[in-house]
């Protein structure tokens, strides 16, 4: 049912106000369209920052900007806070869980991925994930609540699994948040006065020969070097096997070893969310192993040139042959892409994809990370000078906010770090059944 | 028990970090004293900007601060964070939440004021508090899942309450929150494209003849003007009768009303923490209708020289024979008087405790406030620029902090308001039985 001519403005409707999402409405701006953003919560996460929420750094509002503020200025855009429960992709609807159905002649699907446990759902109680505000908030309550159940503690053995901390996954993220909680732990050292927080034990589990592997096995040496250079313990070649809330089996060279520990930070993988999910089931579309939907070389679901997915949801391979990366570039270049078509007037892209690649980075600490442009590989101190830049220029907001990040940001990497706010006798702590 | 020539050091207690508890833990650093500070939070609350995080133009940690950084040079200062459960006059000992036992010599109880309901407990679960981090929190989401609720709404009678937010109680922090609350509806008028944010009604109720009555009739008027300006409804003599998920009932001049609302903040009334009252049962102290405890002119509990009741759990009086307001600045002159008499090798003061009016200040709105200092009395911006910077004065932390608050707190007052963060679907909304 393509728009009739002289008929109302083509509704095109976005799902999800991530990179994407919002890059897909900001450049729908001044279209002739009339343009819906849905989204379960009321801003966009800047997630490359999510673990320095987790690690106390930076409060929940440095890291995620509202949506609406920077949307008000485009007048054909109407912002719903809402979750989007179904795709019906024949009468091309979406229905919202108040039962509230939206009619779209474009969709965008920029909905994004959550924590995958592999399986074992049953982790999900016993570990902090990574991937939303309230992962980072929960991770942050635990981490410091640990440092002062350890203060109280009376037996040397509970005191020392509440000093122990493992991250599972030797990913960007899993490398990142360890760096991170390394630092911390040290600098905590002069407020408690029964234990010595520098002597807190970071270990980073990864099943993988190597830590990021997505990176050239230089820049993953140097990622090692420099996590051990912070106090971080790495352990490749390790799976976790069992986690519960007293600690983590792992098997690592064929033998099994038991930690004890009351912090377990998951940082191992991710799947696309239910609706996309639903979305393949509803169209026929193929996925691949995280769930991610096969799509047309326009970013078109088969045979719906109307609905196109960006981002996490979608498996797109590079020139290389290669799928492209879980990151922030790849699915606002996606949503350009979309855009573009749409503004020409169809109901999507219909000129294949191709993704620039600008490089990628990962810090590791305190001056500390590796980078990789374009064949050009960094490390140390200009890779994280990089990072920095790079970062504040992505991070969503207007000048003053991006200034007071900036501060805080480097007051808490020269030493002036906060602990993070405790609400209420550990709660978080109790609630996951310690 | 006086401690025996010889014996170990003197061992000092203090309940509660907020103004008080923290200036006598600062008080008693190089003291010839071991001291015990023990908190149910790990940071330091405060309060006077609270309801700034209850509109979204703070966030949390830019109104509290940890505790431990700030006393890690006092190496003769343990903190605990724990609840206290009992005070045994008799033993001179604290039993905590956990059953550990704190033996003290000196016991400082600076354990402040909760809010108090008047006997309607029911009305919590359908009321916003203004006293702790969470009750902020709790407002923030509610005050902008309103918005996203009246956005969405189908019926204009449910939109209209939702459009509605009675703040009940007109001292200080109600006249307060009304004014932010207005500020911040207005400000978000080009960000909904269904409603008219700035139509949003904001209704401050009192019970009494005039607002913020500790300020003069004229200072009053004043406020009374001032929030008017900003389009809040200002009713006085009208008392809360009954508050549900869906309106409040009030009783004005004779004849009752009722208003539907799906917000209510509450802002009418403190009670002393329960810790107080076992405090008074304990010790046989009486106490006044706040439950605050009738201490002896030095600060110390009758019978007890070694027990100091310091800030909102302690009822004394001012020279004007009127009972001290719930001020941080007299809770921190009672802890400054209560630490000399400690630091001079007594159990606690013994000389009467004097205190030196500095004067008060309430503010309503972007360079709309009131001061009496001394009697001299301020309104417009020069008294919001003396609050600006008394209060960026007292704020905790180190420099950096303070220049990033002050940045964020500039611009938020400038029109660079951001929505605050909600996450998922309304939650609080939803909990709150609405």
């Amino acid at each position: 049912m393509p728009p009739k001519p002289g008929a109302a403005r083509r509704r095109v409707v976005i799902v999800g106000a991530g990179f994407g999402g919002l890059a897909a409405a900001r450049g729908l701006r001044d279209a002739d369209v009339d343009v819906t953003l849905v989204d379960r919560h009321n801003h966009h996460l800047f997630q490359p920052l999510l673990y320095q929420v987790g690690a106390g750094a930076l409060s929940a509002s440095d890291c995620a900007a509202p949506i609406r503020p920077s949307l008000k200025r485009s007048s054909n855009t109407t912002v719903l806070m809402a979750e989007v429960v179904e795709v019906d992709a024949e009468s091309r609807q979406l229905a919202l869980g108040d039962g509230e159905r939206l009619d779209y002649d474009s969709l965008i699907v920029a909905c994004g991925a959550q924590t995958s446990y592999f399986g074992h759902d049953e982790w999900q109680d016993v570990t902090c994930g990574l991937k939303t505000l309230a992962d980072a908030s929960d991770l942050c309550k635990r981490f410091y609540g640990a440092f002062e159940e350890a203060e109280r503690a009376s037996d040397a053995t509970e005191r020392e699994s509440w000093l122990t901390f493992v991250v599972v996954g030797g990913g960007p993220t899993g490398v990142e948040i360890a760096g991170e909680l390394a630092i911390t732990a040290h600098a905590m050292r002069r407020q408690f006065r029964r234990i010595d927080t520098s002597r807190a034990r970071i270990i980073l589990l990864d099943a993988g020969d190597r830590l990021v592997s997505a990176f050239s096995e230089k820049l993953s040496r140097k990622v090692a070097d420099q996590l051990a250079e912070l106090g971080v313990t790495v352990r490749e070649r390790a799976r976790a096997t069992a986690i519960d809330a007293g600690g983590v089996t792992i098997e690592a060279d064929g033998t099994s070893e038991r930690i004890d520990t009351r912090t377990v930070i998951w940082a191992a993988g991710v799947h696309v969310v239910p609706l996309a999910e639903t979305l393949a089931r509803t169209t026929g579309a193929e996925t691949d192993r995280g769930g991610r939907l096969q799509l047309n070389p326009d970013l078109t679901v088969p045979g719906h040139p109307e609905i196109s997915v960006v981002g996490d949801a979608a498996s797109v391979s590079g020139s290389d042959g290669k799928p492209l990366p879980g990151l922030a570039t790849v699915a606002i270049q996606q949503a350009h892409h979309v855009v573009k078509g749409i503004r020409e007037g169809e109901a999507g892209a219909s000129a294949p994809f191709r993704y620039f690649d600008k490089g990628a980075l990962a810090v590791v600490g305190r001056g500390k990370a590796v980078g990789a442009f374009r064949g050009v590989e960094l490390s140390g101190r200009p890779a994280f000078l990089t990072y920095l830049l790079v970062h504040l220029y992505y991070l969503g907001g207007q000048t003053g906010r991006r200034v007071a990040v900036l501060i805080k940001w480097i007051g808490a990497r020269f030493g002036e770090r906060q602990s993070a706010l405790i609400e209420g006798e550990l709660a978080s702590v109790e609630r996951a059944g310690i």
